[in-house]
């Protein structure tokens, strides 16, 4: 039976179990050279992005404390934390490295969902493949079939599960985590099934704790309590036949209207990691045209800051609601704020984590200029495109228009602009390790015969 | 200002962080002088049921698996796993005896939100208090407050959280230890409100799970990762303002019409302890008059069982339909089984768990009389009142009628019930302790200059 033809109908009246167990057979069933080359692709580019943002995220405080704390509570010492000396065990490092990884939301970003897919996946594998040797082929394969469940998960409950409240990265993420290391490990469909039914006991996360630590806190849950899960199915811990779509399931629990189709429609035909972008700025999304517009005003620039009377920038409504911030005060608000944005890049010509950092807030120099913006809206335009204008003293303008931003799915990074952050990124950790080695191995991964290899390479050198 | 005069209006438009607040700052001050006599001896008894249930449940199946899985990420030997002779780290000896607790359903249960409130809450202080000198009155004082804390949080979300399938035990529990071990800890105000955000990461646990082992990795995930979100408080690991009442909070996102007030309401002047009952019986609570019945009929029978023609059950239609199942096939069916209740108790004239396992579900002549069970409904009686009624062969007829059965909030089971209770179970969890000097010690647990030492009286001897 193909896993569509499956009567969702059906679903109305109370889960049997069969969508379940489609996934579930499917992540069984998926060898590596069923995976098309664009989907492999992919797969290596996503953990290129990764190394990136978990060696930008080492050492923010949040990990500091969390890797004090967790520490505490660690068995041994075989697992790597992403650009740090310290070493902790698998289940401790699958939830530091996670949190790394998202703590700047800097990550990548699947659409429409918005789940950022890889973090709670890579962060579970690379830390199972530390105790339990793995080819890359290996480690990629499990990857690609986590970040489907995951996002099939997702967009069964998407948009109402956000919208709610349900931090998608994390309650979607352990699912995710559970199913990539039931393929590593070699689960068949029933403890597959008992992967998802454990992992469904530990989905949680809310978006309330977004701008906080503790937001941190579930997004590592993901990455160990799904590895976790796997480990313990692997041992016999069962659980629910229907932990999905049950009467009382995660789909319904989370969503009144779930899509059951997302679960299961071609499946092994459409790829959730093709729907997956990374972000080649540290902001919100929609900021993304409007630096890429400043970036290129500013490349050909004949004029100086100081001749700049007006920053117009043109875009649809939703922009301004979302990014009009004047006088924000810290790096995290920056992210947000058009006024910021528009300020430091023309500036600075750059737009990295230093540039929405709490010291760049604190720049009086930028909050001039942030005061010359002048927001145009046109519900004509589509979100994904804006207009930059500068209005100099002398009555001169200047116009860049961007019709799709950098990083999204119609102009995605390419390798090297991934190569590059990932090289920029580990600058800005202050890790103090060689970022070529690590994405020269990354890019042909698929022929890795150690996958653990690739991870010790972002140890950092302690003080010892 | 009196914590229940917050004016809850305004959480009509997204919550300031104010009942969080309160229930932080309620944690923070109340002292043992604080609390009511009765409710200083219903901790008391609570804690005689919890090890009572543990000390149960230590050897399920579903405990063996968890204890060699979670072993193997074991950071010290430190804490006790209860009823068992393996030791195990504090957060996994949280996990770990929570899950026994619970895993038969046979802990306790508040009005009306139906939580289970101690085994999150005590299994996570006694893992502490091993590790962290604890008197017996800080002890019970904390217990006091987490549960207090659970069960308002239980309240503001009922019935519709538990009825959409949120195991609210599980969702609960987790801020039940959070604000416990808060207090255990000394926190104050501020930390205590992290503390809550941090366990609001954390919150999850599905109906759905039910009857199968992943049910217990949420229970156990409660009491692990709520004296974790207090010792990341402690170590400054901040959270949200508004966990609870934040407009993508927990109340929020897991009820549509949260009683707001139930956080706050007589706070310190009513507590939730005085709603908790214990089960004399490991069934279904609408059983229990049931069976209370059953056992005063064969306390005088002068008839033995193949004499009974017919036995009449009446009682109110939901006692019916929540338990006419005949022909049930496992011991945990069994539990919710009138057939088999009404059968097993008049033929053995007990009503413990070997009444209600596989073994007792496969003897044929239970099943026999259990075919001669019928139902009478009337919809005027309470469901607290059920009257069996058995009709001989010789046409004599013998009738029991209960009005409230005992472990209801009418008819609370006695201490020295509760002793008798942790008599049984000992027995039945064939650890090798020895019950009496636990009970003595819970009875004055007041006094008890080191918290801990009570807990290494349930360690059973090892194989060496």
């Amino acid at each position: 039976m193909q896993a569509d033809s499956i009567d969702t109908g059906t679903m109305r009246n109370g889960g049997n179990g069969e969508l379940t167990r489609a996934l579930a057979r499917f992540v069984a069933d998926t060898q590596w050279q069923d995976l098309p080359a664009a989907v492999r692709s992919e797969a290596k580019r996503a953990l290129v992005n990764y190394f990136a943002v978990a060696l930008a995220g080492s050492h923010d405080p949040t990990l500091d404390r969390a890797v004090c704390g967790y520490g505490r509570f660690r068995a041994d010492d075989n697992s790597t934390i992403v650009g740090r000396s310290e070493r902790t065990d698998m289940l401790n490092a699958a939830a530091l490295n996670a949190m790394s990884a998202n703590v700047y939301d800097f990550d990548d970003t699947h659409i429409p969902t918005i789940i950022h897919p890889t973090a709670p996946v890579a962060a579970a594998l690379f830390a199972l493949a530390e105790s339990h040797a793995m080819r890359g082929d290996a480690l990629l394969l499990a990857f690609v079939l986590g970040v489907e469940v995951e996002c099939r998960i997702g967009n069964a409950v998407s948009p109402e599960h956000y919208q709610r409240g349900w931090h998608i990265t994390s309650t979607c993420g352990v699912f995710g985590a559970a199913a990539a290391v039931s393929k590593a490990r070699g689960l068949g469909e029933e403890e597959i099934v008992w992967a998802l039914g454990n992992a469904s006991a530990q989905t949680g996360g809310l978006v309330e704790t977004l701008g906080t630590m503790s937001k941190s806190i579930s997004v590592g849950n993901a990455a160990r309590n799904g590895l976790l899960s796997a480990l313990l199915a692997e041992d016999g811990f069962s659980g629910p036949d229907a932990p999905l779509e049950g009467e009382r399931g995660f789909l319904r629990v989370t969503a009144s209207k779930p899509d059951w189709h997302a679960l299961t429609q071609a499946l092994g035909r459409e790829w959730a990691l093709l729907n997956n972008t990374y972000k080649p700025y540290p902001c919100g999304v929609v900021l993304n045209p409007v630096i890429d517009a400043c970036l290129d005003l500013r490349r050909d620039a004949r004029w100086s800051i100081d001749d700049i009377e007006q920053v117009e920038l043109t875009g649809h409504p939703l922009l301004r609601e979302r990014t009009d911030r004047p006088g924000v005060r810290t790096g995290r608000e920056s992210q947000v704020s058009a006024q910021h944005a528009v300020a430091v890049v023309l500036s600075r010509g750059k737009a990295g984590l230093e540039e929405f950092s709490d010291a760049a807030v604190a720049d009086p120099s930028l909050r001039a200029l942030a005061g010359r913006l002048r927001f145009v809206d046109d519900a004509s335009w589509p979100v994904e495109a804006a207009q930059v204008s500068i209005v100099l003293r002398s009555g001169e303008r200047h116009s860049h228009r961007v019709h799709a931003a950098r990083g999204s799915l119609a102009a995605p990074l390419a390798n090297v602009e991934l190569a590059d952050k990932l090289q920029r990124l580990t600058t800005f950790g202050r890790s103090g390790i060689d970022a070529q080695p690590l994405v020269d191995r990354l890019w042909k991964f698929e022929h890795e015969p150690d996958a653990a290899a690739v991870v010790r390479l972002t140890r950092a050198r302690g003080p010892d």
